[in-house]
Parts: C-alpha cells; structure tokens; sequence
C-alpha cells in the first residue's frame, strides 16, 4: 500500500472529525501520547492529549457547523513520520453567524502498528494575499 | 549520538542562517530538494527550492539586522524525520526602525548522509495572549 495515500487518508479523517464535532471521533484519530502538539490559528502551542483535547471540546461547543474544502494539499512521507501543508478554505458557523476562512496548515502524522495517527497540527492565517506575495519575490 | 541533540542543533544552525541575513549560509542547511516548503508569517506557502530561496533573499534585502531568542523548544525524531515547534523572540530592524515580534514555528528536518536538513518551515503570528487561551481551556 502507498504511504503516501495512507498519510493523505489519515489527512482526511482529521478533516473529518473536525467537521463531525465529536471529540471521540477527533481523539481517536490523535495518537494517544504525550509529545502531540497543536496550534489553533493565532493561539499559543498546546501540548499533551489534556490540553490539545480540551481546545477540540472548546472548539466544538462554539461551534454549529464546520465545512473545510481542502487545496493545494502536498504530502511527504519517510519511514514512519509523513506530513501534510494544505490550504483550509473553511465556512464555519457559530452563534455570530457564516464566516469564510483560509487557514494554512501543516499536520505531522506517526506510523503505528500499520495505522497512522496525527500528532501535530499547526494551523495560521493567511495575512498577504498570493498576487502580493508573488510580487515580492520579484 | 543522539539524533534529538542533532536536530535541535539543525534547528540552531537555521536561525543562525537567518540572523546571519548570508543567503550562501541559508540555502546551505536547506535539503537540496523539490519537495521543500516554507511558509513565512501571513504568506501563502511556498515551494520548491527556487522559491524559498526568492524569499529569503528578499528577507535578506529588506532587514538590516535579526536577533532570535528562541523559546519552548520542543524536539521529536523519528528515524530520519525530526520536527521542532517552538517560539520566536525576535528583534528585527529594518529601514522602519526596530520592531518586537512572537512567531509560533513549526520546523521539520530531515537526515541525509548523517546530516541534518531542514525541509519544512512554517512561522505564523501569536494573536491571542497565552493568558486568554488558558482560559478558553476552563
């Protein structure tokens, strides 16, 4: 089997429960231990199953839907770390009602037993926009 | 040796590159491959070599001097993958004067020939003071 597909489906499935909003659903795609990290957009790093869970529980109960249309999505795998660097257009609706985002992320996921898990999420905002950018480099 | 010990010294050399504004020094402790990311704060990603490499001479043009205290350092290997997230004190000065800013930074290494390179860097901004994300926990 292609690791690369296996990284890009595990990718998925973190989508997935993120949308789902069911904190079983997003805890059991993390692998359970220690070093997982994540980084909500414009949040400080949270480490450890406690933390990086409770902000998915605080996130979930903020929040009545989550729809992520998923782009530029590039994977790397080697051995058994793989990584993911996409761009998340999310429509998210809360009590404040529809907002549309575009959050860049990298995700790094384990090999464990055959299965792969995520153990890092690094989520942040787009400031410049691509053409700006672009022009920069020249 | 331990590899952990030679990742967090990858990590050093990468930001001795960038304080050292010499674009021979940066592209020297990149891997020398297709597959290479950055996504500096608030830019879209970019990648391939070609593109990094742009980028930082940009940097490089537009910055008179960087300092870094680097802070977190959190360190994982995994065979031949290591990544580090950790916080960026940083003072840069620029034709604008002196300015004071906390990067969030995900950076992913690789090893090739016993060496360490980086493949992955993606800095992004902290908008949310560590105290308030605390209590959004509670």
């Amino acid at each position: 089997m292609d690791q690369a597909k296996l990284v890009y489906s595990a990718n998925d499935s973190f989508y997935k429960a993120f949308e789902s909003l069911d904190i079983d659903q997003m805890e059991r795609i993390w692998l359970p231990a220690s070093h997982i990290k994540c980084i909500h957009p414009g949040w400080p790093v949270l480490s450890g199953p406690g933390p990086v869970m409770q902000s998915w529980q605080r996130i979930f109960d903020n929040t009545r839907s989550m729809k992520f249309d998923l782009a530029e999505v590039q994977v790397q795998v080697a051995g058994t770390t793989g990584w993911v660097v996409l761009l998340e257009n999310l429509e998210s609706q809360t009590e404040q009602g529809t907002s549309h985002s575009q959050i860049l992320a990298t995700n790094i996921f384990q090999e464990l037993n055959g299965a792969w898990f995520i153990v890092h999420h690094h989520g942040s905002p787009i400031l410049m926009p691509p053409t700006e950018a672009t022009e920069r480099l020249h």
